[in-house]
Parts: C-alpha cells; structure tokens; sequence
C-alpha cells in the first residue's frame, strides 16, 4: 500500500513540485500516493505544507506522522493549534546556496560602494580615496544556523573579518561567536556591515531597535534577508534620518508584499528588494522531503524538526 | 657599501613608500641607500619606477641592474627607449585580493540583476522571476596570469561555472582554458558575464570589437578593470544600443582620468569606476620590490619581468 502524502500549497507551487517530488521519492524507493485534494486525503501521513495552501485545520488527518514545510520559516504553521504533529522546516542547499550569493553580493556592494558609482555617473573622477580590502572590513552576522554558519564561512573565505551572534551559546561555531545580551552589544560595537538571519520568533521580534542600532558604530549598513520582524521599522527609519544607519538592504518584511505606501520604498538610503534572497528551489528541497519521509519510515529521527518552545 | 635605489615617482607617492619600503628592506636584510633626487643617484642599480616619476632618461645609470615597476601595468615604460635594463611589473597581493573583491561584487551584482533594485524603487513588489543560482551562470576571464587564475578561483568557489581565455595557451590552468582565435570564439559564445583582464598590448589592443563582441550570447555583460585599449570604445557603445550587450562597467580607459566630456560617463548602460579596481598597497608592494632586489642581489632571477616581445 502507498503511503498517503498530501500537498498542500497553492495550484502553481504543488504544479511546479509534483514532478520533483515523483522524482525524489523514486530515488528514496519510496511508494508514494501524491494527493492534491484535502477533502481525498484522509489517510495522509504526511502533509507538504507552504503557507497559502488550503488545509487550516489538521484535525481531519488521523493517521498524520508529520508536516513538512516547504518554507524554511514556519510561523504560520506554528500559529496553527489544530497542528499538533511535528512539523520541520524546510533545510534546503539550494537556499542557502542563494542566500550565500544574496548577502555576499550585498555585503561587496555595501564594501567597494558601488551605490555611489550605480548612481552618480556624474563625470568626476573619484580616485583619492581607496577602499580598505575585506581583511580591514568587520562584517557581524545575527544568527549562526545552517544559513548564518554558511554565509559566514563564504564571506570568510573572501577575507571578510566574521564575527556571529546567536541568542543562546553554540556549542561549536565555524567562526567567532558572541551570545546573549551582553554579547550582542559586543558584537554590534565592532560590526560595519550587519546581517540578520534570525528566524521570525517571540525572542528575536523588535531585536533591531532604537536601543540595539544605537550599539553599532556610526555610519554602519544593515542588510536582513532573515525576518521582517526582527527589525523595528520606524528605529530603523530614525537610525537612517540621524546617520547612525549608513544604509540598509531590506529583503524580508513584516507584510509581504510590501504594500506601495510603505515609506521603506520612498526611503534614499533604504533598498527594498522583494524576498529573493533565498527562493527554495523545487528539485533540491523536493530531495529533503523525500529524504525525511524515507527517515521516518525506517525509524530514523526527522530532520530540521521544530522545536516549538523555540519557534524553530 | 649600501646598494643605491632611486625612487623616481611623484612627491606623494614616494613620501607614502619610503616608510613601507624600508620596512622591507631591513626584513630582507638588504643595506639600501634610498634616493629621491635622480640628480643624485648616478651610482643607482635599481630604479622604483612610477609612470609619473621625473625620470625620463636612464642613460645616467650606469650601474642600473634593474627597474622595478610600482604599477602592473608597464606599457609607458615600455615606450622608453632608454629604459634597457631588465623590468619587473609589480605583482601584489593586496592588489590581486583588491581585483578579486571588485570582479566579485560587480559579477554578483549582475548575476543579482541589482541595478533594478538599486534604481528602481517604485513601490512594485516584483518576485516572479527566480534569479539562477550562480552554478547556473557562466562567466569568461579574458587573461589567465597571476590576476585572471586567482579571479577565476574566487568566482569557482562561489559555484560560478568559470572558463578562461588566454591569448597563448598556458602550460598548466587551474580551470578551463581556451587559446588563440578559435579558443576566443568559443570562450565569448558560452560567456554570460565577461571580465576582461588582459593586459594592454600591441596583440590585445582592440580585441574586444565589433566583431567579437557579437560573439557574445545577446544582453552579456563586461567588466573591464583590465586596460582600457582591449575595448574598442564605439564598438561597446554599439553593442550597448542594439542591446547585444545589456550593460558594461569599466574600470580602464584609453585616458585617465576619462574625461568629463566622454560619452561612456552619460551611457545609461556603462558604469564608470575610477580605475579602483586594483590598487597597489605600499605595504605589500615594497615587500614585493624588497624580495626583487634581494633575489637579485644573491643572483637569483628576477621575478616578474617583462618580457619586450610580448609587452607585459
């Protein structure tokens, strides 16, 4: 008997998926019943999720082992009470592979300060002042999981000086690592180049405010392709106006899309980009749900599980 | 008796030298007696050579054992027909890490398409489109010397697929290479995003023309911090109009500063930087100068020299 699978997203997502997916299981041997329609999938063992698509109440799948997120961010899964299954983010290599392209596209832009050239083709010659190399630029990042620890490393490797913070102590860390509060503070005092990849939690909401940006040394950048709630709007707008804020790259937003009248998009030192920094890819995260369904067959612990006290 | 060294370079630069300079000697543990005044260095057997130092005629140095170039580039000393003594380009590791942060951040920002972003603030929340990931692109380097290799490392360790061309073939590359025309064609017609790192020769000049460049893949884009002369100036400006080329940042030019009055400076498609793109560090260039005279000193070979019949 196939095991039941239902995927619940939206009609161009589970289109784009299924194909991936039908490939994935094969390579896993897994004999897979793949069901679009909530109303046909009472026997669902495992349902795929992404946060548009229909199924709200989980009540109705008895048989549920697990819900596996197409996203790597879960909040909308977590705010669901009828989800009581264990849920585990999406952990995919193509993400983090883009995220790593994203911020170190941004953290060169921010460094060699392109903006001034992108902009300001005004025919003067500006060559008196020479750009410190990556090895005199200190770059902090906010949150060392699989996607900071990886961003990390890259932009290491380019000769950037890394530092990262995380909320609780890590017991190993790739790169110098700060933690709780004091921590913070310390790591904001040396960072020219700011990146958040916080995960969306209680903990982490309004982490970037008034009292936090000020920590920072004068002039500095910020780039969040993390979550919009980890900053404070209206902080980061004042940071801006007063110069404490150099400039910020803004990929993730407390509403998506972010509405037209949002003053993030009137705002000259502020660059909205509309959530690309890291698109989950069909084939490779279709490799991770196959590879957690196969797991959890054979007995094996589900990967990249929420821990839901955390909130990820 | 101390080795006598002229410095011949402009006021500043000697000034920003000298300090750097005698650091290495002493590391070296060379006695140099360093002069700035060329009516007092008859005795010389080395010249630092700046393309806008005051010495014009070499015929005064007798002793002269070997110049040593501050700059890479060396085609103005070339030109001198007094200038016999061996020449060495400087090769600088700072400068090579400088030329990989710039080629890096403007292959990034094209492969992010951040112009659209950086320009295009209108409110529009604009995701459809999924930019490749950097396995996906294809990016060609004109010249595979010290510069080139080390670029194409540093853009294959960020997944880019990374092929190169060199006029010559080469012995031994550390990534794909191709040669002579035929090798030029096949390298342009596979070439996304092309970087141009040749240097400035009779062979190079003009090599990136009308003809060549339509052996690009239609809407590719250039970067040029290489020389200026390798590019035909109304050949890119063409290419650009009849968009077979989507955008260029140059970095070189024919003159520089590149006048205020050039068109590259209004072309909405051309990005202009001040020839930033690798800049000499007096601190790792003495030592490079240091090692020169050092080597030579104990009858070693020179390192870098120039070879006349090839220009560089």
């Amino acid at each position: 008997m196939p095991i039941e699978v239902l995927i619940s997203a939206p009609e161009a997502v589970a289109a784009e998926y299924i194909p991936h997916l039908e490939r994935a299981f094969e390579t896993e041997e897994l004999e897979i019943a793949l069901i679009r329609d909530p109303e046909a999938a009472g026997g669902a063992e495992y349902v795929i999720w992404h946060p548009e698509g229909p199924v709200t109440d989980y009540a109705g799948f008895p048989k549920l082992r697990a819900v596996l997120s197409l996203w790597a961010g879960v909040e909308r899964a977590l705010g669901n009470p009828t989800l009581t299954a264990p849920l585990c983010r999406m952990v995919d290599p193509s993400l983090t592979q883009g995220m790593i392209e994203y911020v170190t596209g941004h953290v060169l832009r921010y460094h060699l300060g392109m903006d001034a050239h992108i902009l300001g083709q005004d025919g003067v010659w500006r060559n008196e002042v020479v750009p410190p190399l990556a090895r005199d630029r200190r770059v902090g990042i906010l949150g060392l999981g699989a996607l900071g620890g990886d961003v990390a490393l890259a932009l290491g490797d380019l000769g950037f000086q890394v530092e990262g913070w995380s909320r609780r102590p890590r017991e190993e860390s790739r790169i110098p690592a700060h933690s709780g509060e004091e921590g913070l503070e310390a790591l904001l005092a040396r960072t020219e180049i700011l990146i958040s990849l916080l995960p969306g939690t209680a903990a982490t909401e309004n982490l970037l405010n008034r009292r936090t940006l000020a920590m920072l040394p004068r002039g500095a950048f910020l780039i969040n392709p993390g979550r919009g709630g980890v900053v404070n709007d209206q902080a980061l707008i004042d940071a801006l106006d007063e110069g404490q804020l150099a400039h910020a790259t803004l990929d993730v937003f407390r509403v998506e899309p972010l509405p037209p009248e949002h003053p993030f998009w009137r705002h000259p030192r502020i660059t909205v980009t509309p959530h690309v920094g890291a698109e989950t890819r069909a084939d490779t995260a279709s490799e991770t749900i196959a590879l957690n369904i196969r797991r959890d067959q054979d007995g094996e612990a589900l990967l990249y599980r929420v821990d839901r006290a955390q909130g990820y």
